[in-house]
């Protein structure tokens, strides 16, 4: 069986060794051909260790950093003042080939300028993105880039966010993904000049299957496999959606929470489709890919728990096996190929 | 008691006079103040008024027109082809003064084509914007804007919106409105240089109260009164919003709405939670506004049902009562007055 390493920044997110550390034995249990390092204080990490009664073993090891980026630090300070900080380290496990991935729940803008600068792009890539799995009604996942990594985009960037999504969703459905534009309107005539602009890129290439444009509020139905969008619209598309199915999920508890036989009634009749409701809520699927670099980065969520952070382990995981970064490399070779000839 | 004369585009929407003819009828009613101009097929209206036993009096009135602006018609062919159009005829009532307001569920880029062409903007605005009121998780609302008039805005746009919103608002609530621009942080550092370059010039104003970003997930929470992005952002934003919204209560509903003991035990318990998240659902509330221009144009869904249109005819009331655009004048000239001195 293969090995597979992964870097785990143990001070990154909300939480720190507290999340991290049951994760990464609960992860360790879940994968049988998983490694883990684990990187930060070392007493913080060996008390939480003792804690849950586990005994540091071949397949997970500690290494030392008293350094953490914070979550004010600029992506340009962070790039000077680094050096030493457990994500940094996590980082350059991967970029010395100590670890094959890396997850962290860090500061996002320090992560993925951290992770450019250290691990490079890949041949043809300007910037990477930021992709995440959403559930969609029928039980399926739309991968969304990019979600907050890039602010403002052009067309040739929102295209290799196209190819790079594509071939990170064919990795997980083994087929091949449709790919849309996220627009304010399915018509040709609607949309700003980087969608329309992007869309004629899109519709030229045999490297994706383009099927055109998709609406915010189609968004959850599987209209499409992967949905292109800018930073910005992406990461306030993603947050509207957590925000929306929070409150909804939130006045459903309120009646199924509280006691007496009236709840005890709607636990009864409505537990199953609580959990249905709780799985639309993107918050519940951990483990962010920032796609396009030589090496694979797993951005977890500040504020996930012990189970979300075992969820952003398996991605890296799942990465590592299908070897993403040199499928996306394939694809974009490809691309460059149809341009030349 | 003032009279509020109404101009309402009786073929705009999906359902043309089916739903429009009765909203009238039905407003009428609601608001004693109130005289409406139906402008479409004279024939369709009439059997449409004799199938619900009405006979038109000097409240309702009919305008003949047999031409409509298609769904499809790009802003550029509506401004050549409208002449006698339902659309622009109601337009045009607004502006020879025949009508205080008028209310169209016609094609959205067209109607502000016409509008801006034929009322003329304010002074002070480049850009007319499109508003409408979400509902709050606390029953309150917020406004948001642009929702899709302006795919593409400069921070001056952008801060001519936050005006125009908060006038509009202040005249709903009786009190200063809390001003936000939507982002993807809250921190300073967070955004692109069209979010930071309009905090500044917030900041700067003594116009509006500005409380400075907000992000998707606060969307539904009362963090803001007032809601401002470009219209690409916006229109996406409230799409998503509708559509998860949809989704929560479509399964809810599959629950409720199936015979048997369970769906009516569910019924008995859960109907008014059901009303309750109904009311969270954004297309609930009809009637945006068409902002920046010398008149009061209100779009009404294409989807909307009798009374939604009741309602966008309600908000053209209340736009008139409180002579809307001439609050919107008055605040953008204390605006220029300030920038003098």
């Amino acid at each position: 069986m293969q090995t597979i390493t992964v870097a785990l920044d143990a001070m990154g997110g909300d939480f720190g060794p507290r999340v991290t550390v049951p994760a990464a034995v609960q992860a360790l249990s879940h994968f049988p051909e998983l490694k883990v390092i684990l990187i930060g204080d070392r007493d913080l990490i060996t008390s939480q260790l003792s804690r849950i009664g586990y005994i540091p073993n071949s397949r997970l090891s500690i290494k030392h950093s008293d350094r953490t980026i914070s979550n004010t630090e600029r992506p340009s300070q962070a790039l000077r003042n680094s050096n030493g900080s457990s994500m940094k380290l996590a980082i350059d496990s991967v970029a010395d080939e100590s670890a094959d991935a890396c997850v962290s729940g860090g500061n996002t803008g320090a992560l993925m300028a951290l992770s450019r600068f250290r691990l490079k792009l890949l041949p043809g890539i300007e910037r990477p993105a930021l992709v995440s799995a959403l559930p969609t009604a029928n039980g399926n996942k739309t991968w969304m880039l990019d979600l907050g990594a890039n602010v403002s985009c052009d067309a040739d960037t929102l295209f290799q966010f196209a190819v790079m999504g594509s071939a990170l969703a064919e990795q997980h459905l083994a087929r091949t993904p449709k790919v849309a534009i996220l627009n304010i309107g399915e018509e040709d005539i609607k949309g700003n000049d980087l969608v329309k602009r992007c869309s004629e890129l899109l519709s030229e290439t045999e490297a994706v299957d383009y099927v055109g444009y998709v609406e915010g509020d189609q968004l959850l139905h599987d209209s499409a496999d992967v949905v292109v969008c800018d930073g910005f619209v992406g990461n306030v598309c993603l947050k509207t959606t957590e925000g929306v199915a929070h409150l909804f999920i939130d006045k459903l508890k309120s009646q199924l929470g509280s006691s007496g036989i009236k709840a005890w009634i709607a636990r009864k009749l409505f537990g199953g489709l609580m959990d249905e409701l709780k799985k639309l809520n993107p918050d519940q699927y951990n483990g962010a890919s920032l796609l396009g670099l030589r090496g694979i980065v797993i951005k977890s969520h500040g504020s996930a728990d012990v189970s979300a952070v075992v969820n952003a382990i398996g991605e890296a995981v799942h990465e590592v096996k299908r070897q993403v970064p040199s499928r996306i490399s394939d694809r974009l070779e490809a691309v460059l190929l149809e341009r030349h000839y």
